[in-house]
């Protein structure tokens, strides 16, 4: 204990064998109101023909092109207007030869007419009482004519299970009248931060200890990843209680994540604790910086991560290893973080044994994507979390990363993602 | 009535003309537990030094580095290892000359020792019952010691208002204790649907009628831009009860968004309702595809948008000129989408009157940024929605846009922000 070796293997080797445990989640049916943020379980089926009847997209007048066959400036020809029809109402007449409606943007066109010519190009007149209105121009059938299911066919996929509902998403859910939606299941991701050095968020600092940060941070990650978590507190660095508790959340959720109690230390609790609960380790140290020390378990099916107490190694761990399997629990094929290219815009110099993911924050200009360490004072650990959009993942080998270098970013709030891990 | 006609002016100057209104909102204090995706009311600062007292980087053996002056391969020098100071631990004891502390990752520097070495460079021993170290390297003082305030001083600026609370800001939070945060308010969204056509979400369709998609879309839509919204529901094209909704939620709200009703035909309510409440009409038609009878008016401080009811249009106008007025309310300096340059993917072929906002989908590739149309059918409006994470910005006056060309796009999804609208 304290002094073992440990082997560290690439970072790409252990998301591919923490992935080969992630699996589909269950799904669940919600109101439409509450869809906003989750995943579709299934694709999304259009459920009617889009438009669903003959619709005219502008305001103007429907009438039969044959009429305007001879129509020209000199010979303009004239309707009868016999009604006028708005958008969610019906037309009630059947036009004949010589008759036209006045029709608004999105209603129906009447029987008999197969054009809408737009009130720009008409004139309107009364006469004797009664409406005409002439035009100088002859019309196509179908001419400004949406006719059913020109957009749309009923059964056209539209989206892919796994999508995100943004709002876009709303208006299609809307549209096909899914007043029930068929989501993904959050999957339960239970949390306990270990070390003895750790205060709650509202007590006063005292001398020798820290607030936990990493608990909340984690619970925030695992929210913005889609999941739900169960927080079971801070406890201190002793194995009996850790180890129940553990036994008990493990058994209580879909995941389980322990911040601390990982490095090889005299107090490191968590292989023990993985070794009495009989869990398989898969790794216990990464060829990365940071968060070398990250271990994965499996229990019964069950991931166990064990991250770093670093809030740094924490955070990075966090979104490499645990983000995918919660993506895909909610169906989402692209459960890794999308990887772009981008230009240094900061110095990184420090020699880089392992891979290395820096904090960062991605920006656009006119040249395309920056990349630029994150936090309002770059050199600080903490500030530099809450800046960041964004790793730079450097790799190893080297003697550090200049200004102008272009370089692998992958993108932490980009929605979408990608299927498959660094290409 | 009717037949009016608008001037329209560029979309540029109608964002400008909008902002002129747009003010930062109120704040309120909430719980930290609650504060995820909200935004910070003002500045964040550290509370404290970090670390707040001197702190062991590594697992390691702390002591006074002027033992180790002559120390090397051929003269190694020897500790009596006194205590063991765990992460949380203090030291019990002031160390000596020839005395050590075992001491792990995070704990506190004892006094008396000022540098601390790692396990690795060190050889333990144990001889007459007590518990020994050696080692052959000179050490320094500091080394291995993170001091006090190093990483950070009490009183520094980490995040400005406006930042929104990401899982690294919850852990910034977390560190210097703010249990209770101050946020800004959430504006409140009214929303009010118009269009005789709409059936709710749950009717079966019927000819001539079709599913309110508008309301729902921009609800999610200002749910996603921070703000809170209150539905009205859906009107028929009547003046009476619609001018009367349109005035109980106008006081009710902080902003009113109406769907449908602008456009230039017999039944468009909205320019006469704004007539009726007296309110002034900033533009009410813009020089953009689509949206272009997008108008917007002010009544007593607060802004009416009479968002088009075609839903491409809607999503855009409120893209364009709501989203704003909320990240500004939310005090948000950088209120208005990150603009990018990437290359097309895609042709778009429309000549193009006016500025076209395309709903696009923006992706990245080793070049740097693509931009595709969006939607697994890219003909239709309805998917298109729903598969966008942009815009593109396509002037107006060419023929057409190919694939290679480098275009302007907007990223309805990035969470910081600029501060200057299309630069």
């Amino acid at each position: 204990m304290g002094m073992e070796i440990r082997k560290p293997i690439l970072v790409a080797d252990a998301v591919k064998s923490v992935m080969e445990y992630a699996k589909y989640g269950t799904q669940e049916t919600i109101d439409f109101a509450e869809a906003d943020g989750r995943r579709l379980a299934e694709p999304l089926i259009a459920t009617n023909d889009v438009p669903s009847f003959d619709k005219s997209p502008y305001d103007g007048f429907a009438f039969s092109s044959k009429d305007t066959v001879n129509a020209s400036t000199i010979n303009p020809v004239q309707f009868e207007v016999m009604e006028r029809v708005g958008a969610g109402e019906l037309p009630t007449l059947k036009l004949k030869s010589g008759q036209a409606s006045r029709i608004m943007t999105g209603a129906k066109i009447p029987e008999g007419a197969d054009c809408v010519a737009m009130f720009e190009v008409c004139k309107s007149f009364e006469q004797n009482g009664k409406n005409y209105m002439e035009i100088k121009r002859t019309m196509q059938a179908g001419q400004n004519v949406m006719p059913v299911g020109s957009e749309l066919t009923t059964g056209t996929a539209l989206a892919e299970a796994g999508s995100l509902i943004n709002p876009g998403m709303k208006a299609v859910l809307a549209t096909f009248g899914y007043h029930k939606v068929k989501v993904a299941t959050k999957p339960v991701v239970g949390i306990i931060a270990t070390g003895t050095e750790l205060l709650d968020i509202d007590e006063p600092l005292q001398p020798g200890k820290i607030r936990n940060s990493n608990g909340y941070m984690v619970a925030a990650q695992a929210k913005r990843a889609g999941a739900e978590y169960k927080y079971y507190g801070k406890l201190a660095d002793e194995l009996e209680p850790s180890y129940k508790l553990v036994k008990q959340a493990l058994e209580e959720t879909d995941l389980l994540i322990t911040t601390g109690g990982v490095s090889v230390g005299d107090f490191d609790l968590m292989p023990e604790i993985f070794k009495r609960l009989g869990a398989k380790v898969l790794f216990n140290k990464v060829a990365m910086r940071p968060g070398s020390v990250t271990t994965v378990a499996v229990k019964e099916g069950k991931l166990l991560f064990g991250l770093s107490g670093n809030p740094s190694a924490c955070y990075v761990g966090f979104e490499l290893f645990v983000r995918p399997v919660i993506q895909k629990a909610l169906f989402n094929d692209n459960c890794y973080h999308k990887q772009a290219s981008a230009v240094m815009k900061d110095d990184f110099l420090k020699p880089n044994p392992f891979t290395r993911f820096v904090r960062s924050y991605i920006d656009y200009d006119e040249q395309g994507l920056s990349v630029h360490l994150s936090g309002m004072d770059k050199s600080n650990v903490v500030s530099s979390l809450a800046g960041a959009n964004s790793f730079m993942v450097l790799p190893g080998g080297t003697r550090g990363y200049k200004v102008g270098d272009q370089v692998n970013v992958l993108l932490l709030e980009e929605m979408k993602g990608q299927s498959k891990f660094l290409l």
